[in-house]
Formats: structure tokens, C-alpha cells, sequence
């Protein structure tokens, strides 16, 4: 029989009262706190070794970083997020190499049912996010659950994507539409 | 005659310097300072009744809460609220049972007047907030003042929310606008 | 030949790596942290007018202020930013007197390059912000690089303002456009 955790990362309804997933997103805000609360930037990087599920060379949160568990959290080489990012990470959540990200940027895997009842029981469900290669997501956006954005796109500040993205083009508005074609030939990597 | 409280609670316009309301506003900061300061959930609590004018069990503000007041904040049973949430309380914002807020939500009872020259004089003025049960308010969603919100409603993550919202539907973008019907026969309480 | 903090104020492209800029942020971050971790107001007033470019009287920034380098932010007479103010100063950052933002506006002077090659070498740019007289910025708005903002001016909450706003009139929505014309009759100062 699944418990709770397996079920909440492969996506099936889940109950987040569960005693182990207590403990972990505990475990998760006593290493955000930690993070915080520091300015000595190896010791950071540390914490972000210790939380997230993988983490690659040079990667940064500027200021505080909040997330669910961490451990759903992968990241590439070549990382930047700007002061205040927000990872809901119930699923995976996995972001390739060279991203940028700019303050106040938000990434959900997490939902609810749309059934009140069923909301009020604690049932929750997420969907994992995939960012690829040389991502820049502008301040402000919010990443919802299921999203997969493609290579060398560009995210505009305040965008909220509720679609897949394709690579090399920009998006922005609410809900995102594109609204910019880029030259791939120009495509790095 | 009025005091400055009582025409901000009544939502006439008054002056915001006023002594009685910086030293309440002072009150709000202390507290919702050591709110954030702590992560021990029992004395969490006890700030959090404190803080606010009504409080059910079984209330949780992830993280930090920031609000102006407090004592005009009224929130039923079972409420959670992710990270980051701000509450502009200079007149009521009255919350429902069994609501759930995403990171970032922001609900505002506060404006200013259009006319630059009572802007600069400090003049301001506020609208009431009500939010019905069972509502699910997405992250980075904005409430805006006077809005009223009911049963069962869900707001799409990123929402601007400028007017009412009936129950049992779905409103999202900016401004937000009715995307979905909810089935009521499946509503709960 | 130009210093790369030359290039970034004026708005060429530059390398954010450089040893000067890098020091520079993290006075700014010391700064801000100090500016957080007070209450007392006076000691705050002092810290902003350290790490302003200009400040004038009356100058406050309720709870947090955050910033790449400060000096590149000047701020007239009677200004009012709630909760969580972010201004991404690589280039001027010009705020006029009277102006008062919601919380959690964002004012991004920075930017970086479409072509996702580019961005790997970590180029970037700005474009400075200005912002004229009694202007009110409502909560979660974000205003982009470049963008001009004439007197009077309100922006509504949660906007995203991508294009110059002429004076004495009010814009909403992502992208914002205009929503009423102001009577300027009205109009102060």
C-alpha cells in the first residue's frame, strides 16, 4: 500500500496531515529559515545542498527561499533566483542549466480539488513542473501546476502561465499567450 | 464627534496620522514580528488571537503575516494561509470557515482618494472585505476593497480580483473574470 | 575605457561579476538586512539616507526594502512604500515628491538579453525608471524598465506596466493600459 508521500509525488490525491510529510515540510522550514537568517554565502550554498533534491554548481537564491519539501526540488549548473522566490514542490519540481529567475517568482506544483467537500477533508494533488536550458523567467510570474517550459524561453515579469511553453519564444500576460517569436538560430547550448 | 477609528472602520474618509491609530499599527508590527520570529506553532497561536478581532481554531498563517491592524480581521474555522500573505485591514475583512489562501494573497479594505491634492494630505479611506466558506484564493491573488466573495468561489493563482464574486464559480486574470461553473449540486456545508 | 559600473548605469551592456559591483551589492544587502531587523524608526530613517543616492524628509519603507545597489535610487519629500518594496536600481530609479506605493511593488530597472547566449556570459542591462509627483502605485504592481510615469498618475493593483503612462490618469491590468482619464483641473502641486 502507497503511503501518503509516494502518493503526494506521483501525483494522486494525498492527505497532507500526514505525520511524515509534517516532518519533512518542518525539516524544510527549519533549513529556509537557516538560510535566511545567514549572510555567509558558503554556508548557504550548504543548506541548499543539505534541502534541495539536487543542486548543481553556482546555484543562488538571493534572500529567502520558501518551499514545501525541497527534496522535490532539482536543479541544474549556472542557477540565479532573485529575493523571494516561492517553490510549492508536492511534486517534482526540475529546472535545467543557466535559469534565471527574478524576484518574487513563483512555481506551483500544488492544488486542491475543486469540490469544496472534498477540499475540507485536507485531500490535496500536484502536477510537476519542467523548466529547461537557459530559462529567464521576468519578476513576479507565476509557474502553475503541469507546466513544461521549453528551452530559451523567456518569461515575461508578471506572466501567469497556465499552458505549456514552447522553446525560444517570449510569453507574457495573464493568463500567458505568446507574444514574441525568437530567433533560434540564435539558440545557445 | 467621530475619532479617526471610528470613520476608518465606518469607511468615511480619515487621516491615518492619527496618534491612536499609529500606536494600534505599532501594536499590529510588534506582533506580527514576533509572529515571524518564532517558529513554535503554540506561541504562534496564542499571537495570532491576539492579533486579530476573531479567530477559529484550527488557524495557520504559513510563515510571516502582515496586516495593518488586525483587530479587523475576522477568520473562521479551519483557515490556512501560505507564505507571505498581507492583509490591508483598516475596515472588516471577514473570512469564512474552511478557507484556504496561497502564497502571497494579498486583501486590500484600503485606498486613497483619486484627487492628488487629498492624496497628499493624508486623506484615506477603506471598503469592507467578505469572503464566504470553502473558498480557495490562489497564490498572488489580490482582493480588491468592497470585494465580496461567495461560497464555495476558487480564484485562480495571479487573480486581480476588482468586483463580487458569486459562489460556486472559478474567476481568473486580470481583472478577474468567471472561467468556470462549478457544479453546485456537489457543494459541501 | 568605462568600468562595468559605468556601462551599467548608463545602460550598456555589462558583466553584473565584476569584483566593484559585486561589493557594492552586498553593502546594499547589509544595509537592507540592518533596515529589517529594526523597529526603531529613527535608525531606520538613518539607514535609508545611507543607502539612498537621495532621500528627502518623510521618506518610509514599512517593514522591508530590497534593492540591487540603493545609489541608484533617488526619492523626493513625503513618500510612503508598504510592506515589501523591491526597486532593481541598476540604472536611476527617480521617484518625485508625494508618491506612495502598496505593498509588495516591484520597480525593475533591470534587464537581460533575449539571445540565451548572451545571457549564459552573464550580460546585462537597464533602463532607468521615473516616476513624477503624487503618483500612487497600488499593491503587487510591477513597473518594467524604461517605463516614465507622469504626475498624478494612479496604477492599479496588480498592474504590469510596460509602456510610459502619460499624467493624470489611471491604468490597470497586465499589460496595463489606460483605464480613466483624471480631471486635471483637480490636479495638485
Amino acid at each position: 500500500m502507497k503511503s501518503e508521500k509516494e502518493k503526494m509525488i506521483q501525483g494522486e490525491h494525498y492527505v497532507s496531515s500526514d505525520q511524515t510529510l509534517i516532518a519533512d515540510r518542518e525539516r524544510a522550514r527549519q533549513l529556509t529559515y537557516a538560510y535566511q537568517q545567514t549572510n555567509q554565502q558558503e554556508k548557504r550554498t550548504s543548506i541548499l545542498k543539505e534541502l534541495l533534491g539536487a543542486c548543481g554548481n553556482d546555484v543562488v537564491f538571493e534572500g529567502r527561499l520558501q518551499c514545501d519539501y525541497g527534496y522535490n526540488i532539482e536543479i541544474g549548473e549556472h542557477f540565479f533566483a532573485n529575493f523571494d522566490a516561492v517553490l510549492l514542490d508536492v511534486c517534482k519540481i526540475t529546472i535545467g542549466h543557466h535559469c534565471l529567475l527574478g524576484p518574487n517568482v513563483h512555481i506551483y506544483t500544488a492544488g486542491h480539488p475543486l469540490d469544496p467537500t472534498e477540499r475540507a477533508k485536507g485531500i490535496e494533488f500536484g502536477k510537476p513542473v519542467t523548466i529547461g536550458n537557459h530559462v529567464w523567467i521576468g519578476g513576479g510570474a507565476i509557474i502553475n501546476p503541469g507546466v513544461t517550459i521549453g528551452d530559451n524561453a523567456v518569461i515575461a515579469s508578471g506572466a501567469v502561465v497556465t499552458k505549456n511553453v514552447p522553446a525560444n519564444v517570449v510569453v507574457g500576460g495573464n493568463p500567458a499567450k505568446i507574444i514574441k517569436y525568437l530567433d533560434e538560430s540564435k539558440s545557445g547550448e
